[in-house]
């Protein structure tokens, strides 16, 4: 049976990503460009749910709708940047943020894609990708936030921004993540 | 007259920094410990606003309330950390914090503080303090978040830490901002 899905953001390059990671399942997947706000913490579940929760209750309860957050985690900083990535990325650019990074020999950086997907009667189900790599200076095309300085370790040394998008989705924390949702709306 | 104003808060060293600026004032100040949310943004009055406005909301109207938010700005990273910075403190520490500037010449940095005040008719007030300083090595006590490693161009070489808490109050983005609101609540 195909279902009908909400997906909230306000971001083209998401947005076609996620398009094309569902585009194998049984989903009749609509956009909502809402403009959620976003809590400020670590806990990147919690900060999907709170934005989840706030959908439902822009859009009315019974609705499936789900939203995506994508986090940029550094080793040397504990987590951080995290969610404030896009922050980062937006006040600072692509380049700085390498530089941050300059005088810490340790790289290491996890990309992860949390979902929030609230089903039709409100209650909430999280799913997480997450892709192990390293900060590396941009290497590649510059249009989808910071690909370019993100190297995963399964990628034999491309950045994010230098794959196909079909190789990219196959080992990347929102195609791990998306697999994980779609697995459970088959299961359903 | 003396004013009943509620100041909400969790950090027991903010609450004694508060206490001590507002003194002179015909203010009861009590204390809240709520954990309330606070919103991702590079704007600190947006973030300061919210967090009011979730304070009446949980405290109920009519009941004089205010907020403050502190922020640490780096020049060079155009604003950022901002109000992060209490999540970078706790995730990475002082030291790491003066590393991530290692690799960029320009230190300068803004301690802004922003208080948020809703009046007994609900209606919000905001007053704001600004410190211009630069980000140095930790120097003296560790006992009050980032002062050991902001110097205040006014300070004559001292950081936060290593001023006394009447020195700080007179030049502190907190003691500016409670000047301002000081004024204001006299004049009503």
């Amino acid at each position: 049976m195909v279902q009908d899905i909400v997906f909230v953001t306000g971001n083209a390059n998401k947005l076609k990503e996620v398009q094309m990671l569902l585009s194998g399942s049984d989903i009749n997947l609509s956009n909502e460009p809402l403009d959620l706000d976003e809590l400020q913490d670590t806990d990147l579940q919690k900060i999907a749910v709170a934005k989840c929760q706030q959908a439902v209750q822009v859009l009315g309860a019974g609705k499936p709708v789900f939203v995506e957050d994508t986090a940029l985690t550094f080793q040397e900083f504990n987590g951080l940047p995290g969610a404030y990535i896009k922050w980062f990325l937006k006040s600072m650019g692509l380049e700085k943020i390498v530089q941050m990074l300059d005088n810490f020999p340790n790289k290491s950086a996890q990309a992860i894609t949390t979902i929030a997907y609230a089903d039709s009667e409100g209650k909430i189900h999280v799913f997480e990708g997450i892709t192990d790599g390293k900060i590396v200076p941009a290497r590649g095309p510059t249009a989808f936030g910071w690909d370019p300085i993100f190297e995963p370790l399964e990628s034999h040394g491309q950045t994010y921004a230098e794959m196909t998008k079909e190789d990219k989705n196959v080992i990347s924390h929102r195609g791990r993540a998306f697999a994980k949702f779609n697995q459970f709306l088959s299961g359903n």
